[in-house]
């Protein structure tokens, strides 16, 4: 089956969330491009550069059984023709456990390549619990990005 | 006198680093873009938007006597006709104390304005000390911008 191709960057951002709620590590990783360098940096974590580096970072962090339910706010895009930057705040909750986890700050950027819009980097780091802006309440990535 | 006008994102970056290493609010300023949305993220801070708000934390940040001495490694450029994002991983050192601060992973991104590249977004987020890559050596601003 030929991989997904994104129309906007919105819908390639929508489809990562998507696939970290569900855990699928192989549909992280088609929202990626396949043919550029690449940066990934997970909160408190090293820079993680290739494609293979980071998917298999994301294969330690969506272990079997972590389930994740994820909103966002605060979303804010820079687009031009090739390039889309959304910095975003990700709210990630496990649903067997109703305490909300600290926000999280992510800096998304995408590039329009010959199979669509894909992932180049995705910068995420802690975000302090209060003060995260005007927009503080998670809502729906749903309905945020569709 | 009119604002410097930077003809590339590379240079802004430079005169932004400089800026910040002469702990100069106004110089720091003089690189974002004013008619734009902006966004900026201290290591571990809010997210602060627009450009009084962001003035208002840098004049805070580079206070009097705060004098840092900074070099970046690990430049990685995506860049298009009017966007650019770098992320790199900067270094601050305070000349009085040669006891290296851990470093900081950050991403920048530019746009091209009517008045040449200005910066929308530092998104900046504290660094293992360890594992940020293969070229973790910390280099000269300027022997790597220009």
């Amino acid at each position: 089956m030929s991989p997904r191709q994104f129309a906007t960057a919105d819908e390639a951002e929508m489809a990562f969330y998507e696939a970290l709620e569900q855990g699928d590590v192989e549909a992280v990783m088609a929202v990626w491009a396949t043919d550029e360098e690449l940066v990934c940096i997970h909160p408190g974590g090293p820079r993680i550069e290739g494609y293979d580096a980071i998917r298999e970072s994301w294969r330690h962090i969506l272990g079997p059984g972590n389930r994740l339910s994820i909103r966002l706010s605060d979303i804010q895009r820079f687009e031009g023709m090739l390039y889309a930057v959304h910095v975003v705040c990700e709210w990630a909750a496990d649903p067997a456990n109703p305490r909300q986890n600290p926000p999280v700050f992510c800096t998304n950027a995408f590039l329009l390549t010959d199979r669509g819009w894909r992932m180049v980097l995705h910068h995420a780091s802690p975000a302090p619990r209060l003060a995260i802006g005007v927009d503080a309440e998670p809502r729906e990535v749903r309905g945020l990005l569709h």
